[in-house]
């Protein structure tokens, strides 16, 4: 089953060992366990918001839907849950099974004065779920809208139901041998209209592609009415509207269908573990290898903090024990930094790729451990995000923040997010955990996605007071050493107030204009994106 | 010196030899040497359309610039300017060498109520420089800005100003050590910005990638002010505004500085033509090597009238005479399709990469020829277009039309296409001789790029005519089989009336409503595009 206030399934625990709690507690100071708010209290609270929605057959009003319906897994909506201090909450889901229906309930919520929120898997961690606004709110839930409904084998095209969840989608692909091979870290449990409407990548999308590559058509029910797709393999017929549903977060209208490109399963597939002996020498070798268009499916470069918290959270401290002394044989010491690299194709490809890769590699200092490590990082690919469940019983609350930029600016960025981070909370008298690895690395530049762990509070107003103080101040960062304020994540309501810094007035207006057209009465998801205008 | 009413430098020639005028004559009939109109006389006709502009000293109202800022290479441009009828043409021309001067022309046009024509090259196919509307038309041609403003090795990003020309944009990228590897045909005479708002797409884009992967950012000036693009390798924050810029036609301002992805330049290339024995296989071969994702930087695969075309006007009938017998000797007899394969990248990858590729060749029935015709291509690619010279000489006119679809139309659309182009002329009693080749090859699909040489007639509305029924039959085709209206030549205001069909009345009102809002007194190229609605 799945929790209600926190990630995944009840089922699956990812405990941390002592010495992972004492490494932390020397860096940030030892947490106290939350006293967490129960399921039933939080249910009450919702009892105690009567809906405002007037009664519509397909609409679920109950308190355990409308609960689930207004949050995703930001840090905001983990404190509000873990302390039971909800907020403000959705009146009402609905769980539409056609685009007659999504359609219905669109004209349905325009003629009420209602404000439509669509919703998928509600993995959200920029704040995408949350009700505002003054009109009644309809969370519009698309997850019964998961079948495989056209595959095109000749030109390699899968046709989905928006709402299907990643596992559902990759087991139908599989059945007949495709794949999308996009595997974000919330694939369990995140849908692919979500990854649509907030432009998502996945680990691997150095081989297979970002959304935006993989998306190739679909179908929108705007207020106004449908906006059909069509799949071309390349059009120069004017600006690509497929670029502007792409990240539209619901602003637009409700993705119902979603056409993706899809390859044969691989023939083989390598994670490959390597350790660099500082953060200068593996960033050469990552750009290099980005730069010289070998075709790695993945590269996921921790810096020296996050290699150390990682191996140091691994527990198995003899193991590691060892391995540290052979690196530090092969000259990766105290500032070694761990590569994760993907390798997926034909096994010519793989052959080839590893080769050229390897020359790179060495000229870098770089030492492998094969492909030992790499097969527990693909083991634990979806496992990693649990461990957010266990800090927080252990009293630590965590937050990821990310971007991309040209390579100029990734070191500078790397150390000016963290020393935000780090800062953020020195008026609090707390300090912060922060680590960093670039999670997707292209010939321009990289991402940056760094972890801040911190301490929760003891009570919901002194821990959100420390959560808005970082994301403040990293987001601050961002923006001032020229990096977008999301990769991957999206931008929801967190980031709204930092898109100006990027998109410009202009950009927003030009955004705001197409909105107004689609939506002229305003009910889609208000304070998504950005904020409006009329 | 470049000709101004043809194709290019007029030093350069590509004769026909007898023997292709004779294989021409078979198919469509014997062409008539037209009475080309003399620059005097067409200057002349200009100059009997006085300037309706106010005064501007930085416009150029001579009927010499006013000639050469109203045409493009259009087939009805080419009618136009060699009978000598030239209908409307621009007012004026300006040369802005800054942003500022252009931000400055734009402000005195929307205040003297003037439209706004940008050109780079003039090398539109689809008539996107005929001034229309009501309004005096002010022609922006960009082409004094063409500086390289910035090279930041590190990111691989190269800033130009948006005017520069293909040839003079290479040359400032190699001096350092790079490319951006974009080759249209049109290349020598067409401008990085008009590549990015018509969406080009180069010779070797499998490699480079389209324009649209290669622009990063850049700067537009819109009549409402400013839009900057910052670059970032990617990122998830919205809607992508570089995407709308992409393919707007000068409906939305003025680009004037693009930055744009660079790489090293190649250690290797080879061209390699092969020949098929047949469409059927040689179609399954480009498509597997596609969805292989082995990485050659070209395919272009012609079909069996355009291999058959091609050897019949290159001339030298001996030796084609033995490469026929070879040929058909190892199986590629009357139906051969010739492909030419572009292999691009270091020594290792170009290895691995032919290698692969010959595995799926052979399967296929492939006969590489080796590097001989590929080489010869490789030292046209930039003279093929002359035969148009060539042909109207002779009595025949060109026109060219394509379009992208997913791969189980593919075939069937070429069939449309030619049979649509072959049964166009025949309420004139004209025949046209039509031949295609796959462009761009993708694993989703291809596009298909079709040929159409026709006899011009005694006068210019009759071959006016005859152009408008090919063109017209040929496009409604293209819709009909579920194509796009095209792949790279763009919209203009010759496909503007097909851009419905894909786009649909929900997206024309998504980008009208963008152009309203940039646009407010509507002076951006009236009629490229989409019509106006308001």
């Amino acid at each position: 089953m799945r929790r209600w206030n926190g990630w995944g399934d009840t089922a699956i625990e990812q405990p941390l060992k002592p010495e992972a709690l004492g490494f932390l507690a020397d860096i940030v100071g030892p947490g106290t366990a939350p006293n967490d708010a129960v399921y039933e209290a939080a249910l009450a609270q919702v009892a105690a918001q009567p809906s405002r929605l007037p009664p519509h057959p397909l609409i679920d009003t109950s308190p355990a839907a409308r609960l689930a319906a207004s949050f995703g897994q930001s840090c905001a909506d983990w404190l509000r849950l873990r302390f039971g201090v909800l907020g403000r909450v959705s009146d009402g889901v609905a769980f539409p099974e056609t685009r007659e229906t999504v359609r219905e309930l669109l004209g349905w919520a325009q003629a009420h004065g209602v404000s439509v929120r669509p919703c998928g898997g509600a993995t959200s961690v920029v704040g995408h779920l949350s009700p505002v606004g003054d009109k009644p709110v309809l969370t519009m839930n698309l997850t019964r809208m998961m079948r495989l409904t056209a595959l095109d084998r000749d030109a390699q095209l899968a046709t989905f139901e928006a709402g299907v969840l990643g596992p559902d989608l990759e087991a139908q692909l599989r059945a007949h041998g495709y794949t999308l091979g996009h595997f974000p870290q919330s694939f369990e449990y995140s849908t692919l209209g979500g990854w649509v409407v907030t432009r998502s990548s996945g680990q691997q999308s150095s081989r297979f592609g970002r959304i935006e590559q993989l998306f190739a058509g679909g179908h929108l029910e705007t207020p106004s009415g449908p906006l059909d797709l069509p799949t071309f393999p390349a059009s120069a017929a004017g600006p690509d509207l497929r670029e502007w549903v792409l990240g539209s977060e619901g602003r637009f209208g409700v993705l119902t269908d979603a056409t993706v490109r899809v390859t044969r399963l691989p023939e083989a597939e390598q994670f490959v573990g390597v350790f660099f002996p500082d953060w200068a020498r593996a960033q050469a070798a990552v750009q290099a290898l980005a730069q010289a268009r070998i075709g790695l499916s993945m590269m996921r470069l921790a810096n020296p903090i996050e290699t150390l918290t990682t191996l140091k959270l691994a527990g198995h401290a003899a193991a590691i024990g060892w391995l540290e002394r052979y690196l530090a044989l092969r000259g990766a010491g105290a500032d070694k930094c761990l590569l994760f690299a993907g390798f997926t194709g034909s096994k010519a490809q793989l052959r080839a790729m590893r080769r050229q890769a390897g020359v790179i590699i060495r000229a870098h200092g770089g030492v492998s451990t094969g492909q030992l490590l790499g097969e527990k990082w693909r083991a634990n690919r979806f496992r990693g995000v649990y461990l957010r469940n266990s800090l927080w019983v252990a009293g630590y609350a965590v937050d990821t923040m990310e971007t991309a930029c040209d390579w100029p600016r990734v070191a500078p960025m790397m150390a000016a997010i963290e020393t935000a981070g780090r800062d953020a909370l020195a008026s609090f008298g707390e300090r912060t955990h922060c680590y960093t690895h670039l999670s997707h690395v292209y010939p321009q530049g990289s991402s940056v996605y760094s972890t801040f762990v911190f301490r929760v509070g003891p009570d919901f107003e002194t821990s959100f007071a420390r959560w808005q103080a970082l994301k403040r101040a990293v987001s601050q960062a961002i923006v001032a050493q020229g990096g977008t304020i999301t990769h991957q994540h999206g931008v929801g309501q967190d980031h709204a107030p930092w898109l100006a810094a990027e998109k410009g007035a202009a950009g927003l207006a030009m955004l705001d204009a197409v909105r107004r057209q689609l939506d002229p009465l305003g009910v889609m998801t208000p304070g998504n994106l950005f904020g409006d205008r009329d």
